[in-house]
């Protein structure tokens, strides 16, 4: 069934949550959380009877942009119609229940979040209103519990921020990206050679110029100093540069 | 030097990173990023050139009770002032840069701070303006860039909402805690010989009442019902509850 739902829009990869706001208050709050999903990816919200009404002026502006969110969000008058068709339910919380059942962290929902699409089950994660979250009778709809690690003396997130971290855990988990990478803009790495030839050349002015006080010394100066431009990943503009900066000191020398 | 900074509050983690606003708009939103910053356990937040002023009464009043988060907040006229007494910088943006350099993800980035804290270093982490984000030049000043990877058809998050992202990987990697735990509220979890006892006298009850359709499928299907209750990881008072669920059955049998 995953994917085959109206709001799978263009793009955004499949399999993702649907976000349930139960009783929302703030317009505003409900376009930021519309945001906060299309950062991540998501684009399928409902409202459980929202407070202010819907469609909601207030929550456009603050979507700035996720209009797709907006018009495509529908609307319930129970938390049960809600999550009718889904297979799964988690429940976000930031206080303690009496509820017994696995309490899972927001990464760990976003690993299960797509173990649970695979296997072909429609899901949702419920978040409640702004004023007292989730009432008991939401959470007993819920298969699971998601609270987030937080400052045990200030726990409360803001809505749309709670909707961000289960957004931002499908999402990392969902796509593959790499950890780290090194970004060159629009010139390459330099090759060794040309560190190479410019370190060559530096050391030979550096010597001439009187820069290696002892001679039993000049080798491991010379090794920090070639391990200082290495460490620096220079890219071949950058050696062009080192070798214009380098040919400029001369010439201020020269004419001194 | 880390943790000995005035702004090392009672109860929170020390060696987080400082949080830097540069030119922020809306004092909403800098009240929001304090909110974000303590439910994460970070207390240090500076400000460049804010555009409104500073005080600003709209961030406390959406600080939600980071009071203290506000109340320590440092101003400073340009971005090279507020990271001068810091030995590693951050610089955060949505944008691809010209700038050469390795791009971290927030989670990488957690990870590397608590590296640099250990190693004694302080650090922090800049923010751009709502409008446009970082100055080229205030990227100039990172030693590395932090991106999310986000939808890249939708990249540009809220202020407040990439300031929780940091803040969040930061303490997520900063505390100790476990992927997932089983709450059990005010019972405990029942023993396998009180479970063991419920199921026994079910189906003896079962046997009872013909519910085996067949001597040869009896342990095939005792063993799917065991299984469901066992799967449920029942506390001493849910099997209570059973036995009397079952005993109810019975008389509402004996009474039709």
């Amino acid at each position: 069934m995953a994917g085959t739902d109206s709001t799978q829009l263009d793009g955004l990869p499949d399999g993702g949550p649907v976000i349930i706001l139960v009783k929302p208050q703030l317009g505003q709050n409900i376009g930021m959380v519309a945001r906060a999903m299309l950062n991540n990816g998501l684009a399928e919200l409902r409202l459980v009877a929202p407070r202010d009404g819907w469609p909601n002026p207030e929550a456009v502006a603050s979507a700035a942009g996720a209009d797709r969110v907006i018009d495509n969000a529908q609307v319930f008058e129970t938390t049960a119609d809600a999550v009718a068709d889904l297979q799964r339910v988690y429940a976000t919380t930031a206080r303690p229940r009496d509820m017994v059942g696995r309490v899972l962290t927001p990464r760990t929902a976003g690993r299960e979040f797509l173990e649970v699409h695979k296997a072909g089950n429609r899901y949702g994660v419920l978040f409640g209103g702004e004023r007292a979250g989730l009432d008991n009778e939401d959470v007993t709809l819920a298969d699971n519990i998601i609270e987030a690690p937080l400052n045990p003396s200030f726990r409360s997130l803001n809505l749309a921020q709670a909707v961000l971290l289960i957004s931002y855990e499908w999402y990392q988990n969902r796509i593959e990206v790499p950890e780290e990478r090194f970004q060159v803009g629009d010139s390459d790495l330099a090759g060794k050679d040309e560190l190479l030839n410019f370190l060559t050349r530096l050391e030979a002015s550096l010597d001439k110029g009187g820069f290696f006080k002892s001679p039993n010394l000049r080798p491991v100066t010379v090794r920090n100093i070639r391990n200082m431009f290495q460490r620096a990943s220079l890219t071949s503009q950058e050696v062009r540069t080192l070798h214009g900066i380098a040919e400029a000191l001369r010439r201020a020398g020269r004419l001194e």
